[in-house]
């Protein structure tokens, strides 16, 4: 039987030694069974070239595991220091307006520099060689948040000969490049791998395949960068966890590609900057969860990277309390830190690790709250993480598998590289387009896994979705002719071929499965357009023109004269983007196909099964009462009418009305 | 007796040459008889540097041509190839901001750069030499949409040479030059041309004297670069047409200028992609018109384009269905694709060239539409284009003239420039302000010409419009002297000299015809803001207060107590910004003044008139019953309820009720 | 007994001499007294390097003097020439994003050059020994408007240069600049001050810390640059004044730094410019002050710089007409230039300045109204001009003295610079708080002081008022602990140290003022979102949480349950972004409590006493009768029903009803 543990980030180096045992004291005291430290501390390890400075170090790991407390190490390679940075300044990463980005923050470095990797390589053997046998380091972190502040795509030297290596290989000879790119269109064909430059300022766009296979290019060294020091770890410290900590909306690198080197995934939950910052949400609903965070955002990712460790994960970082890097930053309402974490606990987390354990009174991040304030008193999160423990522990809940969920709803980053590149329609964006879709399915009660487009795996799931999906794998049309349940295939999907091509036989790519089904041409609408269903709700951005075999498909759902759902036995094609009401209809008519009950939860409601728990979050304003969803509903735990921010569990005996 | 023809876009080199044959069979079976070639290829012309390969491209004419079709053959030099590129670095052109841009797309080159000018010139001539006298080879198109992608202004050191030596040539001596330009001012005084520099990045806005010769040198360069072909191809292929093909709102250089060197002016017309992305319109509107364009945007071209070049122009490509280079991207409304090519034809169009023959599946483009599908499938634009060019034998419109129409417009691009140095009003547009007056003139039914600020040429039209002139050549004031008919004088029109200062007796700079009228200072007013007038209508933008003389001059309308119009015998100044319901007015006013029928056309109805026929246009949602507007109308040709996408036509007795 | 003078700004060098006479004959007529000329005529007093040519100059100082008038010489220096800038092309400002600013406008120059501080001490020594001893040169103005057009910051290799000498004369050792910046947060630290680079260009933010210093140093150099040219005239030209023109809404330096070397501060006053381009309110407040200018920018600007050079100050230039520069160029409603000269003079200015004399017809400003217009015709701001000059010499005003205010205000420059910094809150807006706090007080008919956060003269105001101050100058709390009268402490005051890191005790860091009073934490909002206050109004943007000890504060205003308003004794500490309502609610208890009566002003009319007279000005569009306010109203001057516009002085009998 195992418990959800509860962590938190700690930088020893920022508070005076003498301060480090009761930080330690107090964390144990709190609940708390992991701390992660050292990841942005190189200036500390490695004060100038070659002067290393481990003990340090070595003095608070075992403070902490003197307290009783287990350590998860950073790798520091985020934050290259400075005497690192000039010795080589070709390793700054170059903005796509080709200008050097300097020293002062985080992240200055360009993945594809050998040099710089050199040195991560140096570091991080030390490290092992050092705390490899620690019996309290019982993980690693590598590095911190890939790809934030926009620097998966370096536009430098290093990036560009690296580039030119990759295609090379790719494509063997450059005739090869020209054809798969079409370059005789627009005269953009070369001689010679070496005259190949990186695709940022042209005077109108770039060939969209010279872009996606930079975009490709970029995320493989990414997971390079990654995969370098995850060998090393694996060589120093067998047997410890080995995790790196994805950020939310983060899709510029394949987090399925990272994730395989990965014992955990984790990421960095922010509800409220995420809200902010990262959502495409209007004022109306900014200002109804300003202070909840949304009621899919985290759920989606805790999905999503559940899928790209073969479901081991963590929330490495949660946030706290206000935060310093949104456009505005309020204060969650009482007993959202509990929620937060309590959702990421039903979703299958194994840690919850707050950021951070003191506010610390300078540099970029004074304003981020801690569980202490910067004086060291208590902040209001620390008594909501508190109360998670003491609930951990009371309710030993048995949480030893995560099982497989209602739906398998397809994930693909180069699906969101293609669309980004060439959107067609300024709308269109992968993300929303995938969270609109699981938005729908949270809604009407039903549980999510992400699935990997290269996933050949055998899906177990009741339902299948795959939306917006660039281009197919061959193994992925199996898996859909295999599964038994329905199956929605969604707008765009396959109407690429892998070298950005429109197929030879027009999307959707699919004739063995969908014969006689065709995208004749598509329109993209802009965001003030939406049109009318027939049957309620409606499309918006995007609509294709479909030619089907009418013995074969019915058309279902028609906007204008038009089919926009077809189907086909258990295999659904949906030819345009739906609005809220149409996405919600869409998964009722699939989910009464799989036998699941067609459920409505009240606005701002959401729940979540693990093991024989039915977890119930309130992320709204209305006071919900139990009844309303649940036949005779008897929480182990938590109110039986809840009011925002409020969490109750259901025991086996859950039945939806 | 001459017929309106239809042509296509064609890439033959994108294609396997064995699709060649069938290609040009159905081409002629579609009823086309002229494809637009070769203008994108150099990279297959001369794949390397200096090794010709012309017959593929021959071979290809010569398939064209047993199939009975004419070819334009396009001159290859907006695309300029790799090795060419990489052998003379600084052609590239440079943004204002400095950044160099990058190979990779298409027109990165600079036009002042006189050893691409050499590269074009070897190439243009083998071309010429080669392909001059093949009988089918029609017309020549030199490069491809001057301008487009904001490529007119280079800020490289070939063209600030090139400036220095403009400028030399133009002022003779420095003290000349910072005489002109006011130079005394804030110290900016040169003591000699080599220290003059391009005007951008400058602290605070560079003195717009500056930056107006730099656009006139710039226009200039373009104008050289499309001569410097034109000799050769005169020389190489006389007695052929020669064509450049413009897009729509281009303003950067002077296309009067370069039009004078051409034989035929050609546009490229894209209802949808400009409606989306090229016009200053509400959502509204925008969705209103989303799938069938707005009603005068292209009618607004053709009468520009068709003064160009003395009356002969051509739509050289046509929008047959989506395309891919706005930010949305609809499809047209069915119909349209029918309805835009009659309009081009009645507006004097001799050639209406559809853009493409086959949907590329590959490269920048491949959401662009064609008259077919990458497959090969015919699209819904190649029936439409197949309707037309039944149609065009069936009726056999005598289209031998085009006649001179109604109103005179005077149009002048360095007006254009100039507002956009220096518009003192954020909203003021030279486009939108002669856009607006369009739009009410043929709302009103009324037909136009357009007119060169230069024109020396008798005008025979009944009303005269000039707007927003910046400087009075005094050939046109010589014009209104002479003119009969009303005269509209508009808002801003004579208040700089030719080397932007204020006049000495003050706009208009019209003391002969208007004694004692004097504009003795300007407002603009935030876009938020407008003004009712006393009789109906309002002002925005720009207002005027006028000294005038109340002997000569009699205030016609007023706004806040202010004179905003004008007049003295046949001539009207109109001191303000007018909206759609004064701009009506107005020319409501004009038109009976010049004794037309006082008209209003249905909301998105419009007519034109060409030799006996008038051309009737549905481009709204309302059902529109011909009898509304004529007497008794009996269509040769069309119905005579329009709905929206129809087009009829009436013969000689088509009257106004 | 001192009467206000009027003047005007004026370029002899942009006009042909033999204006110069008449045009000196037309200012005296008119009542002028004071003529500003030379800041910008560098290029013609040493047209090549070493050609000094001052006869010219000499010859219209010798006509204006002639005529009477009196003299302000401006130094060049805003306006190095080209011969100069190309001499040392390393003197250009560079821009944030790298980019050199080129020669063409004003402003070019980096105020760390040193040789261009060279060469500007070369020229304004030889001006100052020629023109020192002119017994009509009665002022200096150095420069023009330090910081317009964002030029304070300038990221060049000889800014690099300066910024790290002065941080190692700051911090004396490199550690100890670590420890005060916190740099071992993310690895940041430095070995050598050689190694610290500016802080633009990084990935994320920077260091709020190096920021924080990068402003500072920037400052600094303002303030040399603009001392050494002091130095230079207080020896050549003793007695005497110097000053400089400062602009609306300009943070980017220290004013009080600056205006402590001044004799007199002047400001060059836009009201319609600054309302179209430098405050942040929406449309309707645009339209409704669109010609009159917003009510209180002026009056706030006229008592700021009253402040910074002890209490002496002009208006150097005023706005005649409609101006060139901001998006939307309106022209004043009749009556308000002359408004805007009294409310300057009811405020202190000893010197109204118009600008300019005569329109110029070339150039960057050519649209910029002059009292004549390009044609020497009297423009309509000569009129009000005219008027004004007749009513100071009829009214004959005592207005020797200028008395302390009701209200003293602390305006502190680096607080503008912390918050613009590190906003945390989109919306926070240093200069947007303290002016909403500044309406409040003025539409309560109180008038205000300002006064530096460094001052150390006891206050002898009624009121005091701190908010959003960044850091504690502990004299600034020893006036606090002085001062009788109400004190409100606003939001965010306090919140860091010196060094910007948060301080030891919290905020609002006054641990021995309000014992027990500690800033938990805060929250900033979005601009959408507001929250109700239990008595009315509300707040936005910014919110704290206070821990408070309550036996001695009283909580006294709530919003949603917590306290945003807290009391102990005088003092009152403000918790939170007050909006306009209850902003007033606050001041009229502040103003209670100091024994004012609780005045409401009606919508647009403002009031000022100075002396004995107190004046009233109607910006607004209702009329308003004097008797509304006052008890038996009789003005010396002016109606008692004031429409929009309008201008009434009431002498010592004016009470408040």
């Amino acid at each position: 039987m195992t418990h959800a543990k509860l962590g938190v980030c700690y930088y020893p180096e920022q508070w005076p030694p003498d301060l480090w045992p009761d930080d330690a004291r107090r964390m144990a005291d709190l609940g708390l069974s992991i701390v992660r430290i050292g990841e942005f501390a190189w200036s500390r390890l490695e004060p100038t070239d070659g002067n290393i400075q481990f003990d340090w170090l070595a003095r608070s790991i075992d403070i902490l595991a003197d307290a009783g407390l287990d350590v998860v190490l950073g790798t520091p390679t985020a934050t290259p220091p400075k005497w690192l940075f000039d010795k080589m300044p070709d390793m700054a990463q170059i903005a796509a307006d080709g200008r050097r980005r300097k020293f002062g923050s985080r992240r200055h470095y360009c993945f594809s520099h050998q040099g710089y990797r050199e040195e991560c390589r140096r570091m991080v053997t030390l490290l092992g060689q050092k705390f490899g046998p620690h019996p309290a380091v019982t993980a690693w972190q590598i590095d911190n948040e890939f790809a934030c502040h926009d620097t998966t795509h370096s536009f430098s030297d290093a990036a560009l000969s690296g580039f030119r290596v990759w295609l090379n290989k790719k494509y063997q000879s450059i005739g090869n490049l020209n054809r798969q790119w079409g370059n005789v269109f627009w005269s953009m064909e070369y001689a010679d791998f070496q005259e190949i430059e990186l695709p940022n300022q042209t005077v109108t766009t770039a060939n969209p395949a010279h872009w996606m296979d930079f975009y490709r290019y970029s995320s493989a060294q990414v997971c390079a960068f990654n995969r370098l020091q995850v060998d090393i770890i694996r060589k120093y410290a067998p047997g410890r966890d080995i995790v790196h900590n994805f950020m939310g909306r983060t899709l510029d690198f394949d987090h399925y590609d990272l994730g395989r080197d990965l014992d955990v995934s984790s990421w960095d939950s922010y509800p409220l900057g995420f809200l902010g910052d990262r959502m495409d949400v209007d004022d109306t609903h900014k200002a109804e969860f300003l202070r909840s965070g949304d009621p899919d955002f985290q759920a989606f990712h805790h999905d999503l990277y559940r899928s790209t460790s073969a479901g081991r994960w963590w929330v490495m970082e949660q946030q706290p309390g206000p935060v310093n890097w949104a456009a505005d930053n309020p204060a969650p309402d009482k007993g959202m830190v509990r929620l937060w974490a309590w959702e990421a606990i039903a979703h299958g987390a194994e840690v919850v690790s707050f950021f951070r354990w003191r506010q610390v009174p300078y540099g970029q991040e004074q304003y981020h709250a801690g569980l202490l304030r910067p004086d060291g008193v208590a902040a209001p999160g620390f008594f909501e993480a508190q109360q998670v423990a003491r609930e951990i522990a009371d309710l030993a809940l048995d949480l030893t598998t995560t099982e497989t969920a209602d739906v398998a709803l397809v994930f693909d980053y180069p699906s969101a590289w293609a669309w980004s590149i060439h959107p067609q329609g300024a709308a269109f964006d992968y993300f929303n387009l995938l969270f609109g879709l699981y938005q729908a399915l949270r809604k009407s009660g039903l549980s999510v896994d992400f699935v990997s487009s290269q996933s050949t795996q055998r899906l177990s799931q009741k339902i299948l979705l795959v939306a917006g999906l660039f281009s197919w794998p061959e193994t992925l049309r199996d898996q859909i002719a295999e599964f038994s349940g329905p199956v929605l295939i969604g707008p765009r999907t396959g109407s690429k071929t892998d070298g950005y091509s429109i197929p030879d036989g027009l999307p959707p790519d699919m004739e063995a499965l969908f014969p006689g089904l065709k995208v004749s041409h598509v329109e993209s609408l802009p965001a003030a357009v939406s049109m009318q269903a027939d049957r309620g709700g409606g499309i918006k951005y995007w609509r294709e023109f479909v030619d089907y075999d009418a013995s074969r498909q019915t058309p279902l759902e028609q906007v204008a004269g038009v089919p926009v759902l077809l189907k086909q036995k258990n295999l659904y094609y949906l030819s345009a983007w739906p609005d809220e009401t149409l996405a919600l209809r869409l998964v009722k008519r699939l989910a009464v196909d799989a036998g699941f009950p067609p459920l409505s939860l009240p606005d701002g409601l959401r729940i979540r099964s693990r093991g024989s728990y039915t977890f119930i979050f309130n992320y709204g304003t209305s006071v919900i009462d139990l009844k309303q969803i649940f036949a005779d509903p008897k929480p182990l735990f938590g109110p039986a009418e809840l009011i925002r921010g409020t969490v109750s569990i259901l025991g086996s005996a859950a039945t939806i009305k």
